[in-house]
């Protein structure tokens, strides 16, 4: 059968959202997803592998990629920098792959400037109320930084009319489902089946 | 929760592709769907029930309906007039639902135009000899109708292009399965989630 073209799907919402619990079922469940890994200049944790929750490189190694034109977008958090490496999603692309790339707003509007077939899926909490016990029930964070991360998820979710897809994080198991309905039906958009339908027409 | 908007779906296909078969399918398996009925002036036949396969109307209610506006679009075959009613439509949408339609090409051109919101999945045939295939298997048509409905394929497979969705019949539970997939993934869709997100930043 003919080849499919690739897919792009940006994945965001706010803080305490809940995003990396869902992905992590949505990657479980459909095996043939390829899950973009994020740059970063910060020290590896205990619990993290290098090369599956981030790649650990140095300040030095960034700034060259950057220069080289090898990061879509990137972003400065405290001392810290991360961003997105080019090469494994052209690479996955050009296979015909389903991306997932998992990226703040400011990001996700440049990439999709960059990729301006990406579809975007933004993870939205069933009320402000409920991030908020979200987050607090993290226990790491101060009043004052809850405080903050609500005011920015505000803003974050306004942006929310830039996606093309909203789901609700409200149960963990209904909400990744939708997401994988929403990443099976894009194999079937035209962009991706014209290939099919040519072969169709043509082999007689 | 706020309401949702309604979402029109336009299904289309080629003759013998299997549209009713994958249609009964979907139908059954989510019972929020609506399913368009057509009018039609034929006779109804013995197994057909009336509001269901189609409304059984004269061609003078029919005519009397699209003075009146409330035919979408209509098509002759043979000596007798096929359409889409509009009322039971918008009623469906304005109430948040999800609306298909089963229609040919030319049809689903017409509805697109006044339903620009709509979204079209085509079903295409694995293979135009399998497409042959199955309309010979139904050993109702003659050599000649065959190749004439072969034909008749090819252009509207071409037209495909101008669909949302491209689903390929190959086997009747796996395409039922995907066209879910489309059907619940636009539940999802910015368009129809905004109310959504208003409510979620305005609740607080």
């Amino acid at each position: 059968m003919a080849n499919k073209e690739g897919m792009l799907i940006l994945f965001s919402g706010p803080s305490g959202v809940g995003k990396d619990a869902v992905l992590d079922i949505v990657l479980n469940k459909d095996k043939s997803l390829q899950k973009s890994i994020s740059l970063t200049t910060r020290d590896i944790r205990e619990n993290e592998v290098d090369g599956k929750d981030y790649y650990f490189i140095s300040m030095d190694e960034f700034e060259n990629m950057i220069a080289q034109g090898k990061v879509l977008e990137f972003a400065k958090y405290g001392s810290n920098l991360y961003g997105t490496p080019k090469a494994p999603i052209d690479k996955w692309l050009s296979e015909g792959k389903t991306v997932i790339l998992k990226i703040e707003v400011q990001g996700a509007t440049k990439i999709k400037e960059l990729y301006p077939d990406s579809v975007a899926i933004f993870v939205l909490p069933p009320s402000m109320k409920e991030l908020e016990n979200r987050l607090r029930s993290r226990g790491t964070e101060k009043e004052d930084d809850i405080k903050k991360r609500l005011d920015i998820a505000r803003e974050e979710i306004k942006r929310s009319k830039d996606y093309d897809f909203i789901v609700i994080n409200d149960d963990l198991e209904s909400v990744s489902n939708n997401v994988l309905s929403i990443v099976k039906s894009l194999d079937f958009s035209y962009k991706r089946m014209n290939n099919y339908v040519s072969e169709v027409i043509n082999n007689v």
